[in-house]
């Protein structure tokens, strides 16, 4: 497998006009988002076509920036209907040439971003008012029936033909891995029988059956399918709280300047070290005056600093992930004035119910959850001149493991803001103070009680570091630490951190990333799915899979 | 890895005469179970040598005999002390070699075995007034970790050198499997960082700092310690709701006929074909008096029906896991006189506080969770005799399917107990009924309002069975849902039970055999670990591992 094709480096940033995939077009408060794949522009098009409206990595990206258009750009869209373009094809799923010359460590990363995209319009849905709906014209096959489970309703057209289904386990023998489990008997609540007999059909249900069986929310005669969920789409739209007119931000290219092993983008540069399989992350404070009122944010744009630091970040950790595999652990600083972040914090907590101050802060949300869900080791590292403060100290509480430097001449202090207090929960629906202190819950609001920021000590002590060596002793053990933490196996670190991170309560957030990924990704290094003979490579080809029929 | 040794056919009956590795003795209300594992009395000595108190399944197939013995035979227990009779070592875990040299499905199904077992060790603090304690006289690493962390104290002594550890991760390239990492922040909630940094250290923890850092309760002074444990023994006893003196029953062996495919036990006949890869299974209802008082139970002792079945039951799905891997499916049936078990029912549930009964009824609720867990898909088919009432509905109600023939001459129904209420819950926490009936909670209410048994039609309405068709069709209709599940990927359906079994909330329970477990069989299927340079197959011998450094 490992010698399957590898993608070259990745670019994560796109714009509607460069749109191959997709039609965004807007009507009043409803915005029409219609798949019409290119069959010949996927992201590596000599090794598959993307029939059917069968989607890649490229066509999810697509997908994700056009919903951060809707919530950034168009604060007039209260609501989203998805559709296709052709006739009587909704969406075929992921393609499944691309996946089966796929590297193992590719899959894996293609079905994360394309979850935390799904995942990303419930969280629409469920904290920017506005609401989805999938209008499926025709054929709707496992990835394409995850992502109209990631709607808050499903309205399917009665001809005949047009069918929602999930027929990985019948046909390629792998999961339905983009939440489509876990959301058919979770979000849903299709009775598990019925369930794991849906999930065996190649063909599907459609008509009543699938309304009757919870698969879909209604059905619609052809004639009147088109008006009919256009219609639905406005009602939906009317409960929204968004504002009645724009105007929105544009969002602009982050055009980061690469050279070498650095990427630099404005706020936040990474920076390689191959020898040492590490990469420095350092995310730096505003140096600038920030917005302080709505009128202000909307002059700001996305020049805002806590708008885009957290874009960049978000970029700067995708771009690992799938263009970076061996660079295993990630040290974290953040720098600049923690005072300039913490009047950000105090400007998003005074305005967080204003549209765009609400969006900023569920793209720090969104950021700080994919930073969570990343396979990599992260430590924060303290030191004079850190500005953890607020929301940059979310970072170093998503750390795997924080020092802070104990420096008998220097200040080295962190401080906790207002939007420590829940802005920013986990998957888990916890925030990271909370999960952290899942022993000792009283440490929350002492921590709270402090007045003004800790010092080394003082955070040690409060449990808000992992350690804090002094000066003399700051170099090696920081250095000792990251050396270990590189030479230890990356699959068991991968599982590990899966498992230590999420303390607490499990959500469908939790199940999709813990249990159904974890399956998925075992199903995927399975000979029966990615050997010689394995479903997922056999599929369309002459022959049949071949299974060792072993179950474990 | 499919080339490594295959264990013979294993038997997982034993009793404390033919016990090689643990001590069990008795003193008053608290009960010793003594590690004293034989380095040449592994169940494939020429593989391995059980040092330092390692184990392999054959010592926790002793464990899980003691913990029965203590259950049934002891209601003077009330308190159980777990230690080790070798000398500064308590348990090094899981033995290595016998790891490196299993075949994949063997370690997956020997982690959920064990799993399973320190479960128990839970549910008998739980339900049964048995608390557990920890004497940990020395090395306590991994999986011996793993076995003090299901007890509800773990003492430790303090000899300077005695210590706890989670040194998978560092040392093997795994995940401590057994429910380490889960418990450690889920039931002991240390913080994650900590538990981040315990989980690289191969030396682990002692003295005051595992009790600051909350992996053990107490620390002792080698001098105080022996006497100390016991002490608390005594006082953790002393809340326990047991009797305070005997007699227990005896569980004798259950002595199945083995004949070519076939196994018969006295109600449970378990029969392989293995051109289908099926195996048939038939629980039989009572066909004898019953015990109805505490009195008769006593008397009845373990040929009780509802203990000697689910005993049986319980033994069979193990050899099946275990013994039988290619056997992907499984039909069950209850036959015999549904009012004899109902009668049973009421027997149970007007006695729930005795204690035998509540062992009963405890071995029941274990045994269906097993079935739960059992990689394997269950259909069960309700035909004109059956038994599926009550306790044995569960049964049909833990199947993947259910079909019920619709017979227009001849009597089939089925029928509800007041034993289906909550007697016995799943994994999650809910009844096979909550969980089946999700997203229509009501249908629960309507199900126990229904008066007397329901006929196929009315079952099928009710949500009860996944399919009624009538006599004509019933052939077809079975054969084709069983070659259809016989042909799809054993790994795909392994997988997509594991995630359709378990809708609604999670708990420790379902984090250990979802996320921690799924991520375990990942990376005990990855090159990392069991490649031939694998850190679980270099471990101990010439050479370190060779890591592909790719993260995924």
């Amino acid at each position: 497998m490992e010698s399957a094709t590898q993608s070259p480096s990745l670019s994560f940033e796109t714009s509607p006009d460069q749109y191959k995939h997709w039609k965004l077009t807007f009507d009043g408060p409803v915005a029409t988002l219609a798949m019409d794949v290119r069959e010949d522009a996927g992201l590596r098009p000599n090794d598959y076509k993307l029939k059917l409206n069968s989607y890649d990595l490229g066509v999810d990206i697509e997908l994700a920036d056009a919903l951060q258009r809707i919530r950034f750009e168009h604060p007039e869209t209260h609501a989203v209907m998805l559709t296709s373009l052709k006739p009587r094809i909704f969406c075929a799923g992921a393609n499944i040439f691309m996946l089966g010359t796929s590297t193992h460590g590719f899959k894996v990363n293609f079905c994360k971003f394309t979850n935390e995209t799904r995942l990303g319009m419930e969280d629409m849905s469920a904290n920017s008012g506005i609401r989805f709906l999938t209008a499926v014209n025709g054929i709707c096959a496992g990835g394409g029936y995850e992502l109209a489970l990631a709607c808050d309703e499903i309205h399917l057209v009665d001809d005949g033909s047009a069918a929602v289904s999930l027929p990985e386990t019948p046909l390629l023998g792998v999961l339905p891995g983009t939440g489509g489990l876990t959301r058919v008997v979770d979000k849903r609540k299709v009775r598990r029988d019925v369930a794991d007999h849906f999930s065996t059909l190649t063909e599907g249900v459609r008509g009543k059956r699938a309304v009757d069986w919870r698969f879909v929310d209604k059905v619609w005669p052809t004639s009147q399918f088109k008006d009919g969920v256009v219609q639905r789409a406005r009602e939906l739209a009317s409960l929204s709280n968004r504002p009645a007119s724009g105007p929105g931000i544009t969002l602009g290219p982050l055009d980061p300047a690469i050279d070498g092993d650095t990427i630099r983008y404005k706020y936040v540069t990474g920076s390689i070290d191959r020898t040492k399989r590490t990469c420095d992350l350092t995310v730096s404070a505003p140096d600038s005056p920030q917005p302080a009122t709505p009128a202000e944010f909307l002059a700001a744009g996305d020049q805002a600093w806590a708008l885009r630091a957290f874009r960049e970040l978000d970029d700067c950790l995708l771009r690992l992930r799938l263009n970076e595999p061996e660079i295993g652990t990630v040290i974290v600083r953040a720098s600049g004035d923690p005072e300039a972040v913490l009047a950000v914090d105090e400007a998003l907590a005074a305005n967080k119910d204003h549209w765009l101050v609400r969006e900023i802060i569920g793209q720090i949300r969104r950021t700080l959850k994919r930073m969570d869900l990343t396979a990599r080791s992260f430590f924060a590292l303290i030191e004079p001149g850190n500005a953890f403060a607020g929301t940059l100290l979310e970072l170093a509480l998503a750390a795997d493991r924080s020092f802070m430097i104990d420096h008998p001449d220097e200040d080295n202090t962190i401080q906790l803001s207002v939007m420590n207090r829940g802005a920013y929960p986990m998957s888990n629906g916890l925030t990271r103070l909370q999960t952290r202190f899942l022993g000792e819950p009283d440490s929350v609001d002492a921590a709270f009680a402090h007045e003004g920021p800790f010092e080394a000590r003082e955070a040690a002590e409060a449990g808000l570091v992992f350690d804090a060596p002094d000066d003399i002793d700051w170099d090696d053990e920081v250095r000792m630490a990251v050396e270990a933490r590189t030479a230890f196996s990356p699959d068991a670190l991968t599982g590990m951190e899966a498992n230590l991170r999420f303390a607490g309560p499990e959500t469908m957030e939790t199940k999709i990333f813990g249990r159904l990924t974890a399956w998925q990704n075992w199903i995927f290094q399975r000979p029966n799915a990615v050997g010689e003979r394995g479903a997922l490579m056999t599929y369309g080809r002459e022959g049949r899979p071949a299974f060792d029929w072993k179950r474990t």
